[in-house]
């Protein structure tokens, strides 16, 4: 059964993003219907990542604006546009920042994630059906962020961005799939793939590296080291099975040296959560030789070169990055929801603030203050 | 049945290095017994590595004269020393310059073969049972290489270095399989595993390339892409399957870009055989993004740095080194000398001369100037 609002511009509240750095106003906007290959969705909850913080704070990049940011959420579809079959109107869904057409040669591909059709494009603020925005206050258009812009009441997303998942999934939860922890997940279940009872070394305890160690505790690895210059993230890292902590400011020798010494020679995996180039490097100098694999996860600066003696190649290590944890979004987001639903992911331990939809910019104070994994944002009110 | 000389010192003819680059002598040496977890090997068929040569002109290392070159091989057990019960005399062995103890972390992975006892040596001059040489001249010591000193009638070897293969296998083609072409088609086989009908980029036609050629064509590949230098090496790379060729010298742009242009993006798997930092560099970042393995098989300078940009591995490119194919050099063995039994391996392709064992120095010659891809020596005799 169609909605009332189908085919009709829906008003409702966004938080617009008017420049860098200012914070986000609560406006009423107007939201297009879907077109073809659309489909618009209802948004109940949304969650702060570092992307939007980086998108908002527009330092390294050109910048957008106005601009709808978020592209951590879950919904309910509201209305689809011409054509859509595979989603219809009251679907549980995650609008996902990456898409799978299902037709090109990465979605065909069993490996890759990386759809040529809908792949991240940080730099388009519009559809790619026609151009143009499908949110506009008094016909001024607000740019998109990502195909999703959770950070609204209602948005248009493309139907292979948007992965339709168990209704009985609790929103304000599976919402943090969309993005951060997946993609720390998936770096080790998909890319690294440890063996019950190896070692792991886990590079950067912020959100996506604690759902990198999260992955390797749900394959059952033995010890989890867990890296980071911020000795406060320890303890609340043995949450996510982290069994043992180093902090490179407290050594004088190499890292690589220190984790070869208290692993016979090194870890079976790391994990390299951070961006920073130096510690790329040491994730994968970290190996054990013959069978050591490093999953490169964090994004770096454009111009940071990876370099390393080849020798270490040589001795037969193996070193891979991911994207998204590899996860195709369509296919494997409903298989996330349902591990969470069987109580063997916890994404509770994520979630470390809720905020009303109003104080939004509360959640960016959070972040940059470095208090919080994951914040929520309760966009459907009480 | 102990053969009549157990036991005994053997005195044999053995081709002697006295100094760096000197012709090799052939000297009557002495070869004493095999020790304990050592077994003697009357060595029928050798053949000359590009290795022997480095390390007879020694030119970048240590040298160390007097010594019996030699790595690649077939001969029969003569006899064999105390407590050695995988072994007996008379089996058909191939002798390799590492090994396999089958009790260290390395053997017992499934993934690796750098075992951690009997791992290649190449300073090492002496058995490691007692530290001492087996072969002597007039009581003085003439030091071993890579625990396998083939260019000797007679040589000693540990009883992890040597491959029980088919009795039925003719020594003269199969002694090739003990280094180069097992690890060009090891590393394809092994190490890229090339899907059939996928594309693959061959970096250096010498005889490890081509063997990673021929490994691909076993594989089933559709496209194989060779690039080299010498383009007078094209023609006979057509033999190993390689389809079209690339000298970097004939392009302006860099050859990355001039494979992603024929490849639709790049190709599925690279290997490199060449050793240069450069070609490493070209080989990954010829891999298509979402999919591509490149595979490293050369062996660098030792103060070569490796350096790309993150970004071509976080868009979900694979590299991997490789020793030796990743061949466990006991397990593996046997089974490559039934592929060649079974007409699928062609090894017949890649002996381009034999000489006597009184004309070794020819062998030498013939790869100096680059006449050759493999010269089998003739110990034996007609």
């Amino acid at each position: 059964m169609p909605s009332s609002t189908a085919g009709q511009v829906i008003k409702c509240k966004a938080a617009v993003a008017w420049g860098a750095g200012e914070p986000l106003k609560i406006e009423e906007v107007e939201v297009a219907p879907p077109q073809a290959s659309e489909v618009r969705i209802k948004v109940h909850y949304t969650a702060l990542c570092h992307t939007d913080l980086y998108f908002w704070e527009a330092k390294g990049q050109t910048p957008l604006f106005p601009r709808i940011l978020g592209h951590e959420a879950a919904g309910i579809i509201e209305s689809v546009g011409e054509g859509v079959t595979d989603l219809k109107v009251g679907d549980t869904v995650l609008p996902v920042f990456t898409g799978e057409c299902g037709e090109c040669r990465h979605c065909k591909s069993e490996e890759s994630n990386m759809c040529d059709l809908l792949r991240i494009n940080t730099d388009r603020g519009v559809m790619i059906n026609d151009g143009k925005s499908r949110f506009s206050i008094n016909g001024k258009p607000i740019y998109h962020f990502l195909g999703t812009s959770t950070f609204s009441e209602y948005t248009v997303a493309h139907v292979g961005c948007v992965a339709k998942i168990n209704p009985e999934a609790p929103l304000d939860k599976v919402c943090i799939l969309s993005c951060g922890v997946s993609t720390g997940m998936g770096a080790t279940l998909n890319v690294a793939k440890p063996k019950k009872g190896s070692t792991v070394a886990i590079f950067g305890l912020g959100g996506v590296g604690l759902a990198a160690a999260e992955g390797a505790r749900i394959a059952g690895a033995s010890r989890i080291i867990g890296i980071d210059l911020n000795s406060d993230r320890f303890e609340k890292a043995k949450l996510f099975g982290v069994t043992e902590f180093i902090n490179p400011k407290d050594h004088e020798k190499p890292i690589q040296e220190v984790i070869a010494e208290r692993t016979d020679g090194g870890v079976d995996s790391s994990i390299e959560c951070t961006g920073n180039v130096k510690a790329m490097i040491q994730a994968f100098e970290s190996c054990h030789d013959g069978w050591g694999v490093a999953v490169l996860v964090g994004v770096p600066h454009s111009d940071a070169v990876f370099a390393t003696s080849p020798t270490h190649f040589l001795s037969e290590r193996t070193l891979k990055g991911t994207f998204f944890g590899n996860y195709k979004p369509r296919s494997d987001l409903p298989g996330l929801v349902e591990l969470y639903l069987d109580k063997k992911l916890e994404l509770e331990k994520f979630i470390t603030h809720e905020v009303s939809f109003a104080n939004i910019n509360k959640a960016f104070d959070y972040m940059i203050k470095g208090e919080s994994l994951r914040c929520v944002i309760n966009v459907i009110g009480d």
